[in-house]
């Protein structure tokens, strides 16, 4: 069985938590969290809890770490100070950041003799697998990457933030207009506007100026002024009862050609459909720390990607199920 | 520059061409083939053709050979005699038997101290490498695999084979009904029939009797009989100018759950749409002959198949590249 841990106890903790449950060759010896450990209540029984200041001293006792913390502020400091101690997967999705995050997290894996892989999920994860096996197929080509509809952790916190909203949901819709063209093999050139819109559900403060919040959130730099945008304003109660979910997906297509001369032209697509974000990539991750482990034990050291990892390592099938039943 | 063979000049061969010449570190250094050279003219400048008889004499100036020879009789054979030689791959697609045809293949390869990777293309390929990360995000779900609207090679040459027919090309043709259902995540139980529909068009001889011929394609076992099948009587003119193409594709789709008692409800999918089978699978092939190239310049020998290739090793992009346009 490989000795898992898992740092931070928030929603995606709370799907890695339920993916090494399911997984055949995986325990959890533990979950580490920055809040106070006797306030949390994990799923799983008799699973420890600890301060996240205690890894160091149990670090011996664990095969693998899923870090479970978030890209704008914990994951830059915390992957390469964990990488130190354990082997590691993060889900560090600051898509513009990755390449130094894997140079800081590489010095780290490779100080304390361990494996990290970083930027697992699925985007950065199986999307950035399906441009890549798309990329090889088509070397001729365009990619466009679809997001939704679904839940925006971000949006949704930039838009709790304005003076006098109360809770707020987010939602990123791509345009069907603009896939439908991109599944037809038109290779259109897309704005951000052409590709997607955002619908905002928001609970106002009582008394709070609506259109006020309405014209903070249209014109937010970044966030919502290259979007059309819609914002519509709902009690708590229908809040909780119609956003509670964290739902997403998408679809990543690759438009290209191949022939002579550019003569046949082809589409590759692959796409999510997910109820729950978090316990998805709570799932992907599990596996990548199965092959995390897998590359420390043949003696490897350093910080990996999806795109390092032959797709073998990260099932806990044989070699020979997957070739009789999935090949 | 990755100096590549091709044994076979069909279609596949000449889809394999074309891709070697669109990869920049790849360059075409030979075509071998079981007809007579002289009489084979390739689309590559100043490439020799050489009968295959002579390729053992050839071995030594070649890193790598893309074998494009069929999978009914011709790979079981030629695989590991090629292997022997040359670091290889080839698209062996007869999925019950390619463990029989991996342990072959890998003795010899061994024995060559050679490369050999077999079963690539899109199906086995690219639709199991879909599957493979499918299982592994969802570990708890159903695969489907939908193949088309596409040319079944095979099923066109089994209605060729029948006494009065001249010419004929089947279609594959996926159940829209089907694959919604899958789609929208309810887990149908699906036979063969309710999968896909088979499309005939047919050119008789003049004075056959047509419906003897429409009788012995309905009822043909495996290729027809567990299938609802349409036949269509046409010109050899018009199976000219309306199916002189090889297009196909398809969709492998997995539906499942994440969570503690499976409260959510997940699909992933892969789909391809091809104009040309022979052209994409010639490209795919080519990414995992520089892929085998890369596994022998290591020291590696043995057979392996997608599930044993790190992806970044079949693109001929910096790892630096990758991980900044494509993760």
């Amino acid at each position: 069985m490989i000795r898992t841990a898992i740092i931070g106890y928030g929603n995606l903790g709370k799907g890695a938590e339920a993916a090494v449950a399911a997984a055949p060759d995986m325990e959890l010896t533990a979950v580490f969290t920055r809040r106070n450990p006797e306030a949390l209540q994990v799923q799983t029984p008799c699973v420890p809890v600890y301060a996240y200041a205690e890894l160091a001293k149990k670090a011996k006792d664990i095969d693998v770490v899923i870090l479970c913390g978030g890209s704008a502020t914990d994951l830059p400091e915390m992957t390469p100070e964990v990488a130190k101690l354990c082997t590691v997967v993060d889900s560090f999705d600051t898509h513009a950041h990755i390449p130094q995050h894997f140079t800081a997290v590489d010095a780290a894996a490779k100080a304390g003799g361990n494996i990290a892989v970083i930027s697992t999920g699925w985007d950065p994860g199986l999307f950035s697998i399906a441009r890549l096996y798309a990329n090889i197929a088509l070397p001729s080509g365009t990619d466009y990457t679809f997001w939704g509809r679904g839940v925006s952790q971000g949006h949704s916190d930039a838009i709790r933030r304005i003076p006098g909203v109360k809770d707020a949901r987010q939602y990123t819709v791509p345009v069907k207009e603009a896939v439908d063209r991109v599944r037809n093999g038109e290779n259109p050139v897309l704005t951000t506007r052409d590709k997607h819109t955002r619908e905002c559900w928001v609970v106002a403060e009582e008394g709070a100026d609506l259109e006020a919040i309405r014209q903070a959130i249209v014109t937010m730099p970044n966030y919502f002024d290259e979007y059309d945008t819609t914002v519509n304003f709902i009690s708590e109660e229908e809040l909780l009862r119609d956003h509670a979910g964290l739902p997403h997906g998408g679809s990543v297509i690759r438009s290209g050609v191949t022939g002579w001369d550019g003569e046949y032209q082809d589409t590759v697509e692959f796409s999510l459909k997910l109820d729950s974000n978090p316990f998805f990539t709570g799932s992907v991750m599990t596996a990548c720390a199965r092959a995390a482990y897998r590359l420390k034990e043949k003696g490897e050291t350093g910080c990996r990607t999806l795109f390092d990892i032959p797709p073998a390592l990260l099932s806990d099938r044989s070699p020979e199920d997957l070739m009789a039943h999935l090949l």
